[in-house]
């Protein structure tokens, strides 16, 4: 199979990719070198990444963070990438915005400070850019030529334009009968689209196939054999948050789930620093968001089980909707362990809680921060999330990528081009 | 008149706008104090700010630049805000990419460094967003309470937004058969968005009638009676591009021409940091660009005119279809004083240049970011710009505003979900 025989052609000793020293089952802890594989060989467990930060004073790693650049290599001390990332060529995503959301935590009854992490920001407008920009960087160290993903949306925009800048061949899968406007999104960067016959999962299953052929040598699939690395990218989320607002834990995280990756790995992430001596031990919670149409995680947690059940989505927030999510079990686990909880929205909550942000902060969130932000009013009406506590919704992605979903909104009134018009429509 | 009103009654001497010291006549310098006024009584020419920046230190100015926000506060005082305005609620916009883009330049053989200024990062994802920042801070400073324009797209946005989160009240006024998609991206923040039956043409007309009747008083209107404070902000693109370049004029910039208030702007800008001693005065060459189906000012540089014959505008680049700019007359003298040009490019041009740069660059521009694009390849295929010389090229606007401008974009391949498909495909 060809992604065993990369990983053994592969010598680790000559694989760069910074204080990232091997390849770690989550399930066994069984260790292999840094290679583009994702399963244990024993156990079949995800493999995560395993690093040295033996050699880091806390207080030299901070200055040294602070004097970075204003984007993700700030943290390149802590992420699997080469420690010249920030001259190779990439698209720099990160470094976004955490808005202070006053007026939103005024309508929500929040007190202890409510802030938006806002990833709309990003290069291509998602989160995606954080975790394709570390696929990339394996991608070089491994030798590969080709980056390539399965996607409906916002993954085959970020592949595109990511291996567009870096001189990367990009070619990208997508069921056949996308939206056009998403299918414009993901090839004006002049890659090759490739529309599949069928649906997702069909282009999924077409992917593994193509990883194990010759056909697929040389290609790194962002979320499949470079996935350890690709999931590593979400880490940043909690490295900014923590260090916009001053270096400290927030007491309560409000995260998306498709996968489940993300929100794990915001976990990490806040280990990490902890572990590190970047910020104080304090506890801190972790919620879980969902949509109704697309909740197996939610749905476990609130019937105290530990495996999830997969659900067949159908909910306008596109970007999560996974009904089998890989990493369901550690959420459940995260948010069972810091007091989180994991919760779900209905798609009417979803659409209300979009306006909401954009009507308080002038942020237009996608479909899943509409997510995030209906979970976080949820759970404060129901007394599950403490208002008088630093709070950090996520919004992962832009507005303008799921306009079909607040297609409705509209004009408060027309009117003719004369004063008399104006006054008579009660505007003045 | 509501406008001489409102400035009769603003006791400037209580107006706090930092180093703006007065509205100043381009044309003639009659000097009157800071207020919503636009047009100078004396001989109807346009006001300006005038500054007071005798105090500055160079030395001392740099630093306190430096350490300044990440995002166009940090030169709070070169702009007409008050010294606090970083802890006032609004977008933070600017401090947007400055991407070396070495892809490019290899196509367009450029060998003395090419950058594109990327203000698609902006938070409605255009440079509206720098300008609006200005008028609102304004808008505080006069005590208006509500937030106004005539848009028919990026300025509608950039307004609802930046109200939503500084709590004023906005009004936005559009020709009532805009683009579904557009009505959205403006409707989204919760403000009035008022349809007139009638084209631009009219809104405009309408609201310069608001203006001046009761119904309108209270009332900021960003591009009319604040229109001094909103143009500002486009020196922030100055001083980004020459902060980010390490203190250093750029060889040759180019810039798109709507109203032409931008690129005046830009030239502004780059003055006051010769004159402040932040960079070393060296020439500079400022290049207009517009759309063929909207050259006004190509058209009369072409012909040495001085003044500017308006026209009927029909091009896909409608966030610089301006038949009658303002600002022409002021572009032509920049761009033959500083040694420039003026040029534009067919739609078909626009187009290609979209995709160029996105191929190249994983950026993706809007219309607008198109012209700049296609221009710079024109004027170095026509010997004007010199391809070894340190150039800059702005792209104003996000592609996802402009999606239909590329609809033809799409599917490499369809196949069905095989190797041998694939294979066929010649893909692998």
């Amino acid at each position: 199979m060809a992604v065993q025989t990369a990983a053994s052609t592969t010598d680790s000793t000559a694989v760069d990719l910074g204080p990232a020293a091997a390849l770690s089952c989550r399930e066994c802890g069984h260790r292999v070198p840094l290679g583009p594989v994702f399963a244990c060989e024993e156990c079949f467990g995800p493999l995560e990444i395993a690093y040295d930060f033996s050699s880091y004073d806390a207080e030299e790693l901070r200055k040294r963070i602070e004097a970075g650049p204003a984007n993700i290599w700030r943290y390149a001390p802590l992420l699997p990438v080469p420690a010249d990332v920030a001259d190779k060529p990439n698209l720099n995503p990160g470094w976004t915005k955490l808005v202070k959301a006053d007026n939103l935590a005024r309508e929500l009854g929040v007190t202890g400070g409510l802030y938006v992490k806002d990833d709309s920001g990003n290069p291509t407008h998602s989160f995606k850019d954080r975790v394709v920009a570390q696929a990339l960087e394996a991608a070089r160290a491994f030798g590969f030529t080709t980056l390539s993903c399965s996607s409906t949306g916002n993954l085959a925009g970020a592949v595109g334009a990511a291996a567009a800048r870096a001189g990367f061949r990009s070619c990208v899968f997508i069921p056949h009968d996308l939206e056009q406007g998403k299918i414009v999104m993901a090839a004006i960067y002049g890659g090759d689209l490739v529309g599949i016959e069928g649906n997702y999962d069909d282009v999924n299953r077409f992917c593994s196939e193509l990883i194990g052929d010759p056909a697929g040598e040389g290609w790194g699939f962002v979320n499949v054999n470079l996935r350890p690395y690709y999931a590593e990218g979400s880490k940043t989320l909690a490295y900014e948050i923590c260090e916009q607002l001053g270096w400290r834990l927030p007491d309560q995280i409000v995260v998306p789930i498709a996968s489940g990756s993300q929100l794990t790995k915001i976990d990490k992430g806040l280990q990490e620093l902890i572990k590190l001596g970047l910020v104080e031990d304090r506890p801190y919670k972790i919620f879980g968001a969902q949509a109704e149409g697309c909740s197996p995680v939610s749905t476990a947690f609130k019937a105290g089980h530990d495996v999830v059940r997969p659900q067949k989505p159908d909910t306008i927030a596109k970007s999560l909707a996974i009904g089998n999510p890989a990493d369901g079990p550690y959420v459940l686990d995260i948010a069972r362990r810091t007091g989180g909880a994991v919760e779900d929205v209905t798609d009417a909550q979803i659409v209300d809680a979009i306006k909401l942000l954009a009507r308080t902060e002038g942020v237009f969130a996608e479909t899943a921060g509409g997510v995030t932000v209906g979970v976080t009013k949820k759970l404060i009406d129901n007394g599950v999330l403490d208002p008088t506590l630093t709070t950090v919704v996520l919004n992962t992605g832009d507005g303008l990528k799921t306009l079909d979903a607040v297609a409705g909104t509209g004009l408060t009134a027309t009117i003719r081009p004369t004063l008399d018009s104006f006054r008579e429509a009660g505007l003045a």
